[in-house]
């Protein structure tokens, strides 16, 4: 059973205020709820329609109805499973390797892609500008499949960060130098900009090189999507 | 002034089999209905609530309210023109360079993704299969951000296409091996496949080198998102 005031406060987390308020967020779906109980996460509430399900889990587990669940959803088609966690604490943060740093990049899918490809990449630290896009927002929890539980995404002043890293910082920009596959230092900073506008004049200033992707052939695309150019910076840092 | 049946034919290609019978689609947006008229699509109609937006084009315009541009739209804040075109012819396609071809791949913005990264990495031709999302799907236009008027799209049966073209087929598979940056030619075939089941069993058979992209450090992730998959392999078969 869950009271009306419960599925209200889970409702309300669909939008980044409550979320702030009330330092939660809502998770969806089996795998997604699986990965989170497996790390460090604290649970405030699970709710399913099938207490199996989850299997053997040592957190208590609230059952609802179907059409309980579905208030609470924000899915079109809700899973039979919807956690609600605590926010963690911020990590510290040690530059022992590449972070990537991204300077307002503001759709949901393209954070979510992107926290999925640091995951790949073994990348662990993810630092946003304090206006990029919430990664607790659903849209973005949904398109990381669950790699939001391996990732410590920090929101903060981007160029406060860097001054204090200390670390050389590579900028993505559409006229930058091709990135070599050689001569790469084993960490640094890689900073990606905002979907329309790249990234904003503060922090270019602060960008030590410039790199770019190139175009094969005649210049006909105006640029490539943000979280593409991430994955083959990545993949290219990565030396592969 | 546009009429109510106009309104209702329009709004009804939002629907694949409204687009099928009628062999048109809608594209919104100043920058996609531009790109489109400079290129070799036949223009059925152009809707705008004002008539200096596009500037000098040859094309007949019809001025209609905001009211009824907001009729005839898929979104949710419309954008001052709506163009109606007639689908293409399908190209032939000549196997001179690389091609794409996508196995029942289904998200709308994963192709639009991979269609804009067909632009930038100069591959003229995408190959679908039937099940793939359809290419004139509001949600794919939307994502290849213009690219869809410079990659020829065909939908057809992939296994007879890769049969007749005698070429090498490249797929892409979790357990695949790393793509070398050396020996591979100068043409051939790469096969992505679906979000979650990947490439089909009977593709998968005509396969003659499956390739993956290694990830980093511990296996956390389950997978890559198939545009960033794209991406790489795209970067890599160009040789950058």
């Amino acid at each position: 059973m869950v009271g009306k005031n419960q599925i209200k406060l889970i409702k309300s987390l669909r939008q980044k205020k409550y979320r702030n308020l009330h330092n939660l967020f809502v998770a969806e779906g089996i795998k997604m709820v699986k990965e989170l109980l497996d790390s460090d996460f604290d649970v405030y509430a699970i709710y399913t329609t099938d207490l199996l399900i989850l299997g053997s889990i040592r957190v208590p587990q609230t059952l609802v109805s179907e059409i309980d669940l579905g208030r609470m959803s924000a899915l079109k088609n809700p899973s039979p499973v919807l956690g609600v966690f605590y926010r963690p604490r911020t990590m510290k943060i040690e530059v022992t390797d590449w972070i990537l740093a991204l300077d307002q990049v503001s759709d949901p899918g393209n954070l979510g892609t992107i926290i999925r490809l640091c995951d790949w990449f073994g990348i662990r630290h993810l630092i946003c500008s304090p206006d990029t896009v919430d990664c607790y927002n659903p849209k973005v929890l949904q398109a990381t499949m669950g790699s939001i539980a391996r990732v410590n995404v920090v929101y903060r002043d981007l160029a406060d960060m860097i001054k204090e890293s200390g670390q050389k910082v590579f900028g993505a920009f559409m006229d930058g130098d091709v990135l070599g596959r050689s001569g790469l230092p084993p960490k640094g900073i890689l900073v990606m900009g905002n979907e329309a506008n790249g990234i904003s004049s503060k922090i270019s200033a602060l960008c030590d090189q410039r790199v770019a992707i190139p175009q094969f052939g005649p210049a006909t695309a105006e640029s490539l999507n943000v979280a593409s150019a991430t994955a083959i910076l990545l993949h290219q840092i990565r030396g592969f």
